[in-house]
């Protein structure tokens, strides 16, 4: 069973590296580590093996980051205002995805490996965490809570990557965000706010 | 045993709420449900019972959201450029109290109930998420770091109060955040940014 379950992760992983459009494994909502062993545990890793994440660990780190929870729709993080102006993207070296919640997907946005204008890590992953202004407002007190927002789904990530045994890091200088955002086909009122480089730690 | 730590947490409790000076229970730092299960539960609650909090539930709330992790002085949650602005108040019927993380103490800055002048719902305790600009920088770009920060911060307590079977609510809309200020003794460049209520809910 366990050959069984192995194979057929490494078949969806390639399948998400490749493949335009991907339904996910579904993420693990029950076992693993405790929460107050993944809080003593986070830490930042910046340094990365050059293996590949599998798709049960993509599904995991997105459903863990802004994953649906219940029918009406809530989430793993809270939204100031419930506004959901969050949307997560996956870089790899095959390309850009864009994460789609509700049916656990990952949807090809691009097929050029964008990691290096995400972030100056190397890692066989980055997330980009993508705020809408147009969801969020735009006033100084609308920007205070989109970027509270959006370090809501980063703490999420951070404990997730510990309870998975990968490191990440949250990178808040992008190194060519116009490029990125121009790259993911964002509107106007969309911004990537904050990367972070995920990958298996050194 | 059990009995026994029982009558120590009531013992501690009473002392948190009337004493200057508390240290508090050591926190769990393993055990407890999972970082998965804590995920799927998250959710906002806004109505509690009057029953009050334990020492020992107030030191886990903390240490969850802020608290020491290692030797080197890191901590639970990240904050940008490793300012670590941040520092937790606790505001109780009887009282406020500064969350002193390395030693694991609470210091009494009030006498006074300031949970009113906090939030709108009736809880048992409320724990302020003062940011320090002194240390987070003031330009635009620090203040997006610094709200980010307090989002890392308020998921952790999300988090914790899930796998205590509390409830909170993170509350942006502070109702006197300048009487709030100035019974916590704040100075000129510390703001409280956000506030939480938290109870057992009803």
């Amino acid at each position: 069973m366990k050959n069984v379950l192995f194979a057929a992760a490494v078949c969806t992983f390639s399948f998400v590296l490749s493949a335009a459009d991907v339904t996910l494994p579904a993420p693990e909502k029950k076992g693993g580590i405790s929460l107050n062993e993944a809080l003593n545990l986070r830490k930042t890793v910046r340094s990365y093996k050059a293996d590949q994440l599998s798709a049960k660990q993509i599904s995991q780190l997105f459903w863990s980051a802004f994953g649906v929870t219940r029918a009406d729709g809530k989430r793993t993080a809270p939204t100031a205002r419930n506004c959901q102006e969050i949307t997560l993207y996956l870089l790899t070296a095959k390309g850009a995805w864009i994460y789609a919640p509700k049916k656990n997907q990952m949807v090809q946005v691009s097929s050029k490996d964008l990691r290096s204008v995400a972030g100056r890590y190397k890692a066989p992953a980055y997330i980009a965490i993508v705020s809408n202004r147009k969801l969020s407002g735009s006033t100084p007190r609308s920007l205070h809570f989109a970027s509270m927002d959006v370090g809501y789904v980063s703490q999420n990530i951070y404990l997730a990557a510990t309870a998975m045994k990968l490191g990440t890091c949250a990178i808040g200088q992008i190194v060519k965000p116009e490029v990125l955002e121009r790259e993911l086909k964002l509107t106007d009122s969309e911004k990537v706010l904050l990367v972070h480089s995920v990958g298996f730690p050194k």
